[in-house]
């Protein structure tokens, strides 16, 4: 496969709101202004390699769907380097800056660790040399350590010794391919680190080693000299029943209790946050004020179905809950948002791929443009401060600051007459929230 | 109302699995001894007054439908008495050793908080009396900080520093007379400590209320001398949408974060549990290797539903994996096992509150005969153990002591051929499970 | 009381989208035309009555929150008349034309059915007063059967046939005094009419009954010369564990069971949509299609809670496609929109009352404006016409005419080729939806 | 491969409770009757090819685990016919009379129609000689219309008529072999058909073109000559966001709504069930009341999660519930339970596909002794008597007949006092019912 491969496709434009071309940004304009910042330092957008050139449509009752014209069936390393060729254009037809990947969805496997090592080596070659010319980045790195049947058990939470092991060499080397490639981040996803069931599982023991893991991860960065953040992904089940880092709290729990708080960040995933009961919105809350809101997943799953859908997602409500936070949280960077959605598996064109991109960009866009509206206009906020501000007094402080015990509280209700109690005005909200869209 | 409040209800005794009276034990057995302990000291049950004495029948759609004898339709002090009388009398022929209370349901509330602390004392003096007759003694206390109005934004974590007050000093008053009666435990359940939703909701704002007013509760329970742990119950929606104690988890989180673990355990309610997404077994072990286990709800939900519906727990199965942990956690004690469960709306027999009771207590003392039988039995010990025997080994050592650099694990990785990974023998392990059942 | 209610509140006017006065409409235009149909005349928007002024704030864990200044503590008939008269300014101030009931909401219930008769006479002869003066009208009336204790076990499907016996007489006088008062409906909304357990349940011989009872509803219509439609209104669960008319299409095949599809169609309610695993469009599209679409309650539920929440809807998108559906049936008319949705217990001013009213209408006028948006750009419905087209051809009548054997199918695919399957373009049909939002 | 597959693996025998053999049966005697039947008649237990044969252990993030000793890596005619032997090795071990299987799992698919159909009959004549040698016997036969990709828009739903047309060629085929096994039912399993979004969906001609085809089913089968019972199975969601026999109601009223009631029953599988909101009991109970209970697919997901996890049964109660419904049915012939169920993809062992089935076997056991023993000791059914026995008097009679018009119901109420309402004994009904496990 020679020259191009999304013929017919042109660089993906922004033509503003009137264009009814489906290949074209109506809201995404990368270099748009928004609250002092360009629309593209915003987001850092950032296309999955597994989803956008490995995802097959094939699911639990089905076989793969897409037959891209530059597949050839195989999965050589001939294949790989055309794959990563179609990538690079791809990210630069849509104009988004980033890409993430793991080890073995950009590489094929091998027989032996040398050997994959090897086949990782020549894409990871090739892939470093297309990001030069075209000034494109890795966003974040990671190894998958769920799909080979060794890690069945899990990778560092494996009951197998030797799959421990050989999920520590896999790491250290999407670790050092990450490096190489001037990844600004590194994942750890943990795809099968969770239980089936407790009958026959040591919980406690696996999380032991989930520490130990991770600890190892810390050194070994350091070791080699990568300063990117440290992301974990909480997902609350599937492919196993528990997945230990269900979600942001429980995270946030793990690695406070193994002393890990400065090392690790959390990567949000919309649709996790949701299977996780929670709505994505309040899991980045979490996050912030936890201070480990390191990347956003960009995507949705659908509030019927009891699995990960990685829909792209197209709420703009949401997309505008998601942009409060993050600008409350002042950015995203080093994150970004990372586009781990997909085709559904009936979409089967080509164009589908961009028009998918196309409608989760200018959702993320108008989500941006109703935030900084809303944070203008000023009058949420406004709502906000004004239903706490009988704290912004002395005794306000004296509580705040965990000075004020049960007596003097008590001596307080004593003196004073039933409380004052405001409406939480929450329709009203709701009201001025919608105005901005 | 003079005399006795349940006439024709004799004391509930042990008559063995071939007794066909509903209102006799079929398994429980106080005295009788499994694996080195009394039946009663594994559980130290407890009955929940609020459920089985002000539970009205009422719900969202209906009004009440219990028509207790003993009830005149008043909430009077006079009432209050009586309905503990009712209490001790349930209790004893239940043979129960232990009771529960919120502040509010024992007595009456007041026009002030004078008031309402005075009708508690009353109501406390004749319980402590009765307790002293009875030997009966009080599992935990808690203070009810969500159906009175003022709370309706939270106690601890309302919008309003009036009501955080009267919480406070709710809580003095509820833990001061949890210690008059010799309470073992303290529970804090946070039914309005959450929000409805984000947009109006100071989220970080309100966690630190919520630990700043945690903190003074631990000073006041030093300086009054009370030596019970402090229990904290997770939930994770309801009344709230989402409330800041979700599960064991997020709660754990929370408690490290501001440095309250060594103050705090937990009191795992199983329906609440599946509320979260977790199985009961899942919090109560989450909660065990935290290190926070510190007394159980037994209730259970219905898995088609998505409210509390606090049943009582008639799953043997589930009993029996509750019963494994409690027995790896050397007991529960000094926390025990609360009916936090109810009678069904339609039920409204005085009888029912009995055969209620008995059905929950028979079903545990069969999931402790069956984890006692699993125990002795050993294969299924047997079987986790030989999972990660792997890791019994010198370099597993290694691992777990946090020796173990990915550069030494990629190296035994290039040693040796691809690992060899076993079954999980999960059907197997279920099969050793059934057949203790 | 007398005079004004709403001191203070203006009679809410369409100010447009640039207004920000929290009680105006921005969108919602009573007598702007869309799609040749004015706007008041594509929603028929209702006002309930029980939420609006019988909402208390009351929850499973909470006493009333909600204060409002013209209610005297009672449930006197003096008091339930006042109420009326406060219910029509309220829908005049609003400017909604409907307005809908339950029995014992707008009178209080007496010692006897003669006594509660009686109330809701007087009440009633108010009522068809201030319609006559107001040119308000009845959307549905009908009857609680669910909140009085005798109603515990259900009203049609109660084990007990007294039940029955009172259920039939409280809904034949709510049949007569809808039809007295013009109402163009009248709607079943079984309550109680389910299990919580199957152990103690004959769901034939309940399910037998509700029959009967409905039978015999249709004939008593008849009888008192009432034209207005029959209503059933799915609901999956809440307060029963499962409620006989789960969905749409459980529904349907009850009336198909029992030959009732003449004279019933359904009264879909968005949060039990979703309460029962559907989209609310999906409930909405399966009554369609199935010629029952009768009337809607807009409102919502959280995604992530269980129970009913009866929200406003606010949801722009869901709007959008409740109007497509609603536009496909040629209106909603003799039904209409009623708002069976209630302020959040935190909002306690009596402004909160408007405000909710004013988003939930605004959010259906957008839905309106972007539905009609869809259909005059028209490829939406032509995406999907070509999807289908194949069909459009003479084999494809044949099929669709039941007249393709198995046969003639496989002598076809014998002679043709593996076949040609086209994409679904689910993302392009996501960007034309979301490009009218 | 010549000989045996399962050598070690002896045939399955009954040895009683105290057996610790894994490979033995502790509670399924085949022979041994209960309520008058043996118990391999109440069952009629069958094993899914499928899952069996077929489950690699793949899952959405996962590649296969299994590697059966007897597979060669390919899908070729000849593996297919080894895999066709160890099938009935596996059956006759482990003592099961019936198999059911699609047709794409038996045999391999070709390049067309024809060499699919040649493929079949290659592997079905020999089923068929080793069904003679064992008198085993096909309990089902099914087409596979979910797994090729041309089926991604459903096969009767498809939007594409040449895969309406490809589906019934091999329906048509499907069918044929099943009726030359001896096939006693065949089943029709909607795998796609349904939909991902109702945007791009045209839903009403969709389930019109559903019903053509299984209308012209019914005429294919009545030509060919086949008396075996067609099932629909029920399933809500998976792989389609919304697949249209959701639920055993919603089964019912399709075929309602299309005169295919005499034609079709219900194959309830509990873990479709679950899935649509209900519990399994639920299900059984609808099919048979509503005249359609037809098989059953035996099996349970889990309760935490929202995929179909297809797991063997081991919840005894449930067991017990669903035997109650089969013995009120009469029995399940010509309908069975057919295990479609699978080991967990970590469950690696050839011995686990025999654990898995001993204890799926063993747990419908206790079931149906436990059903035997509630129905038997009878007060379980007497509680639900008298319940209703309101109902068995004249007006009850009259009530039941459509004979009480609302006036009667009405003047009896006049007459009467406010009901008596009994207690609904839910927890005295769960006492019985645990009293038999």
């Amino acid at each position: 496969w020679e020259g191009e491969f999304f013929t017919g496709i042109p660089k993906i434009k922004y033509e503003g709101r009137s264009s009814k071309n489906p290949l074209a940004f109506k809201w995404y304009n990368a270099e748009e202004e928004v609250l002092g910042k360009k629309m593209k330092d915003w987001f850092r957008f950032s296309v999955a390699f597994w989803h956008t050139f490995r995802g097959t449509g094939g699911d639990p009752f089905g076989a793969p769907t897409k037959h891209w014209p530059w597949e050839d069936g195989t999965n050589s390393l001939k294949m790989a380097k055309r794959r990563m060729r179609a990538n690079f254009e791809f990210i630069d037809k849509l104009g988004v800056d980033f890409w993430c990947f793991h080890d073995r969805d950009i590489a094929p496997d091998g027989q032996t660790l040398e050997e994959a090592n090897q086949n990782l080596d020549e894409v990871v070659a090739l892939a470093n040399e297309l990001q030069t010319k075209s000034k494109k980045k890795v966003l974040w790195g990671t190894a998958q350590l769920f799909m080979h049947s060794r890690y069945m058990h899990g990778g560092a939470t494996s009951s197998e010794l030797e799959v421990y092991a050989y999920a520590a060499a896999q790491v250290k080397k999407a670790m050092e391919v990450t490096h190489y490639l001037g990844g600004e981040n590194y994942v750890f996803w943990g795809g099968r680190e969770g239980y089936q069931s407790l009958l026959n599982t040591d919980m406690e023991r696996e999380l032991n080693h989930l520490a130990t893991f991770l600890q190892a991860a810390v050194r070994h960065k350091k070791k080699i000299g990568f300063n990117g953040t440290l992301l974990i992904e909480p997902k609350p089940q599937e492919p196993t029943k528990h997945q230990y880092d269900w979600d942001a709290a429980t995270t946030a729990n793990f690695l406070r209790k193994y002393g890990l708080t400065e090392e690790f960040k959390l990567n949000i995933e919309c649709n996790h946050a949701t299977l996780s009961g929670h709505s994505c919105h309040h899991e980045l809350e979490t996050a912030r004020i936890n201070g480990m809101l390191g990347n956003i997943d960009a995507n949705t799953g659908d509030p019927q179905v009891g699995w990960d859908t990685d829909q792209f997602l197209i709420d703009i409500p949401e997309a505008t809950m998601i942009m409060l936070t993050v600008i409350k949280n002042g950015g995203i960077a080093p994150g970004g948002f990372n586009f781990d959605a997909k085709l559904r598996r009936e979409s089967t064109d080509v164009e589908d791929l961009f028009i998918a991109h196309i409608v989760g960009m200018d959702t993320m866009a108008r989500g941006l443009k109703n935030a900084a509206k809303l944070i203008e206009d000023g009058s949420l906020a406004e709502l906000v401060r004004k239903r706490y501000e009988s704290f912004d007094t002395n005794l306000g402080a004296q509580i705040e600051n965990g000075e004020a015990d049960f007596e003097l509280l008590e001596k307080k209700v004593k003196e004073m007459d039933e409380p004052n109690v405001a409406s939480a005005k929450q329709e009203l909200a709701e009201l001025i929230f919608q105005s901005a869209l």
